[in-house]
């Protein structure tokens, strides 16, 4: 207990006081007007959030179940999907689909890098049986940000849908639903809304509920169209997960309150602020281009036990970061900068990864790393919002 | 604000100040050891309250997310089941099992009776292609209990899985489930074991797990055997819920602090005040027998408005009750007595509803009810917990 425990992984994060506060309400029933009011209040700010006009949903289950939810919800056993495939998350949209009996064309790039707009274009020009395509926004197991926007300006032209895992993207880096053209986005609870992971939102455009009309659900729990009607009264289909939506309404406040511009331009300096820091402590960054925000992954040099690494920051310095996952099992580490996570804590990560990094080897970066980072941010926090070069896929 | 708010609905429920500062801790990480610790914490208390030995596994979701795992994980398509049926909760076991294509038989009793063992018995002689039997223990919308054990004594002797809903039951009257011998024992967070709703719990007997080995899971987010395998290990197999979890070890702590059997007399004791009170108060029991420990429902007189008494009973004495479902709204009123609800609580539910009645339709009961079921209370719990008639069905 000498040191504060602070975590650094990409979800869940820390959360903030208000929001822990109204974690302890006690009960409210989840079929009584002042429950409705809160869902209706919380379905104005979710709208913003997502960028849509449409219904956001809030689901009692883990981002992975608003995954399935959508697959089982949006298409028919046999159709053909697209897969972008780059990392631990783009694997489970092909096994969901997989297991939900879909036809699935996977298209890869190597861990660490982006998928190329004009390959998914290519591959839905080539195959017009191919009925949706799933990817991530920001693929967590990386930290890698697909190019969603770009694909979305191809798939709206078509009649492919395009379905988003904004887990941890929503909350961290813009994602206008309707604006881009995206046909369903979900995200989870533990990442940029600040809350206890539990509780998943899951919107779907005006085509993408056409579709879903069409569909049997393959599975009772999740039936988006009963939802829907649901959500519409200020209630959800089954129980309600009361206490995290009270949460929610605290979160969407504090985020609402500073505006999302200002939410943004901080998780872009924080991500600036990791990453110069990452540099200037000799170590490579593992997404060189087309980096998420909120997530910042980091090569370990050649022989470091990157286990060993994370046991001793934890145990020396209290901070808790993330490893890799599968093949990339201790050779990266990943810091979590999303949510409620400050400057200071991320310059607190830093300080102890340098530390435990040349306790391990004798490795040890510039001197000056910490100022280099710091002066990152400031920079990256005064620039102009518009410069945050959110799109630009190389 | 000039009342407290009193929830006396059959979940939510309530939730002890222990519970509430749990909720409200800052997050942990659920892969790393600490939350691992809690974990295996949790499960050895979790078989104490299932009466297993097998794990019982915490599933992200609602009470039905859990329904929906068993029918998914524990029968193949085409297979034929027989649903017991005698409520809302009854039809939701055939609305699940349809959706997962089985072969659905039905076997009714009127809305508020519980269903005759030897009927079961009858019905699976009858038709050896059944695979397996769903039933509530407790039918939340009724208030009655069916007869588990009686019918588990007949599937234990045949090749046919029990799936029982005790998601109303588990934490309110005894379910030990494998002494009686249930296949599968589910519940919800909300009831007995006094959270927020948002986690399920689920357990198998060998014969279910060897099962669930052999049925390909129709639905990814619901796969038991892989949940299994990474609850062995302190995690989940998705993003754990994890203030419901940290919640759970405190619900759990002060169950068995106090004893089980200290926590079903307090149940039954309440059962016998509400049941007393609502005879006192000159209106009908709707399940006069095999009734629910946990929730009393009285017919309402007729010509009253349920729905306006309800509302009375809230806005004027800060008691919030719950009212029939379908065909019963408005004609019943259902009283929850479980969780974090204790004997003057109820006390001040009878006085609401009482009073509520007389305002409504200048009706009232007996000058002393609150004093006969103060005495039904004491008696009740007073008496040898042996003697509690939870078994018998007449």
């Amino acid at each position: 207990m000498l040191n504060k425990t602070r975590l650094l992984t990409p979800g869940p994060t820390p959360l903030p006081e208000q929001v822990r506060l109204a974690l302890a309400r006690d009960m409210l029933h989840h079929r009584k007007n002042e429950f409705a009011t809160i869902m209706h209040r919380v379905q104005a700010r979710l709208r913003i959030l997502f960028g849509t006009e449409g219904t956001v949903l809030p689901l009692s289950c883990s981002g992975t179940g608003a995954m399935t939810a959508a697959v089982h919800c949006l298409f028919h056993p046999g159709e053909k999907v697209l897969v972008v495939e780059a990392g631990k998350f783009g694997q489970r949209w092909g096994e969901i689909a997989k297991s939900r009996g879909l036809d699935v064309a996977t298209l890869s790039a190597p861990w660490g890098q982006a998928i190329q707009p004009k390959a998914v274009e290519d591959a839905l020009k080539s195959d017009p049986a191919i009925a949706g395509v799933l990817v991530q926004l920001s693929e967590t197991s990386t930290g890698v940000l697909h190019p969603v926007r770009e694909i979305a300006a191809c798939t709206r032209k078509r009649s492919q849908l395009l379905v988003v895992d904004g887990i941890s993207a929503v909350g961290l880096s813009p994602c206008p639903m309707d604006e881009w053209g995206i046909d369903c986005l979900l995200t989870g609870s533990q990442k940029g809304l600040m809350l206890p992971p539990g509780l998943a939102l899951l919107a779907l455009s005006e085509r993408a509920w056409k579709k879903a009309a069409d569909v049997p659900p393959g599975c009772f729990y999740f039936n988006l169209i009963k939802e829907r009607v649901n959500v519409e009264k200020g209630q959800t289909l089954f129980t309600s997960p009361v206490n995290l939506i009270l949460g929610l309404d605290e979160s969407l406040s504090m985020l609402l309150e500073n505006g999302l511009e200002a939410v943004y331009a901080k998780q872009w300096a924080l991500t600036m602020l990791t990453r110069t820091g990452i540099t200037a402590l000799g170590l490579r960054l593992f997404t060189p281009q087309n980096f998420a925000w909120g997530i910042t992954s980091a090569l370990l040099p050649d022989g470091m036990n990157g286990v060993q690494l994370l046991r001793l920051a934890m145990e020396k310095y209290g901070i808790v970061m993330a490893g890799g996952q599968d093949h990339l099992k201790g050779r990266i580490v990943r810091i979590g900068h999303m949510g409620w996570v400050d400057w200071a804590d991320v310059t607190a990560g830093l300080y102890a990864l340098n530390r435990s990094l040349a306790e391990l080897g004798g490795y040890s970066g510039a001197r000056d790393y910490l100022e280099q980072a710091l002066a990152a941010y400031t920079t990256a926090l005064n620039g102009v919002p518009g410069q945050m070069p959110l799109l630009t896929h190389s």
